[in-house]
């Protein structure tokens, strides 16, 4: 049970984007250009960041929410889904993204981990100095949407069709609210 | 030196700010609305919960930048921002910061260890759950500006007149870009 009274009965963030509208636009502009703005990396690669860093601060709801974006949207996507969570650095994905998900790990514990060899490492697999940024940008998002989640005590469903509709909602309309 | 190439000299989060617009629009808007919109927290008691989370993560640049802004919004705010710094149990706030301070460091940690009953002791002292919402929500936001900050080996300045001067700012203009 959360642990204020909410204007509704959705789970995750979804309750408190709406209990909160004020709050909810800048959070769901700020996904959307993170998540499906133009970008270098795949909507599945920044799916795939954000929920590794949602499985490693141990938030249920944001991990399988966005575990089934990653999946949806990633070739072999719930295989590699699967791998990342229990081992990024074995996991069948490019030397890039083992890198950038090597520097997300690092911001999940403290922006202070995120080493000069931990950048050098991406720069020397091809990550672009944006690539960089974004990823630690999505990292220190996640961080705060985590946090935001568990720390409210919201409801995470146990129905994997839940997730799996979620998901399909992200694939098709992406973040915003009411898009124009 | 920050870890990727900016596009200009500025110190902290305004380099990055500079440097991804697409991000900064978001980011600006949302710290404006938790730390300057309608509340009844006061801006002061917001940015020392701004300043008390960037102080457990560590994060020189947020930590003084902040701070500066509680002590220049607060009735006798140095001594305060210096006293919640040592130590927040018994530095001289209200029962009700005092409670929401100790479900900011919760949420500093990690949302799970947001209990119900720092929740509870929270609202005991009367403190609202829309209060309590802001309260986890600026303390997961901080997690996020602090990870942004110094995963990305930002420069914070040295001199205490760089943080006042950008505190008179942040006081007088508040935090969206570009204000119409």
């Amino acid at each position: 049970m959360p642990h204020i009274t909410l204007n509704s009965s959705e789970p995750g963030i979804r309750g408190l984007l709406r209990y909160r509208p004020e709050t909810a636009g800048p959070l769901s502009d700020l996904a959307e250009v993170l998540l499906r703005g133009p970008s270098t990396l795949t909507p599945g690669e920044r799916e795939l960041i954000a929920a590794y860093v949602s499985e490693l601060n141990s938030c249920e709801y944001c991990s399988r929410s966005h575990g089934a974006c990653a999946a949806a949207l990633l070739p072999d996507g719930t295989d590699v889904v699967e791998q990342v969570r229990a081992d990024a650095s074995t996991a069948p994905v490019s030397a890039k993204l083992k890198a950038l998900l090597a520097i997300a790990s690092a911001v999940q514990q403290s922006g202070r981990n995120v080493t000069a060899e931990l950048v050098a490492e991406a720069q020397a697999t091809g990550a672009t100095d944006l690539e960089i940024h974004d990823t630690v940008l999505i990292a220190a998002l996640f961080c705060m949407f985590n946090r935001y989640v568990d720390g409210l005590g919201t409801v995470a469903p146990d129905d994997p069709a839940s997730y799996a509709a979620g998901a399909q909602r992200l694939v098709l309309d992406g973040y915003t609210l009411n898009p124009s």
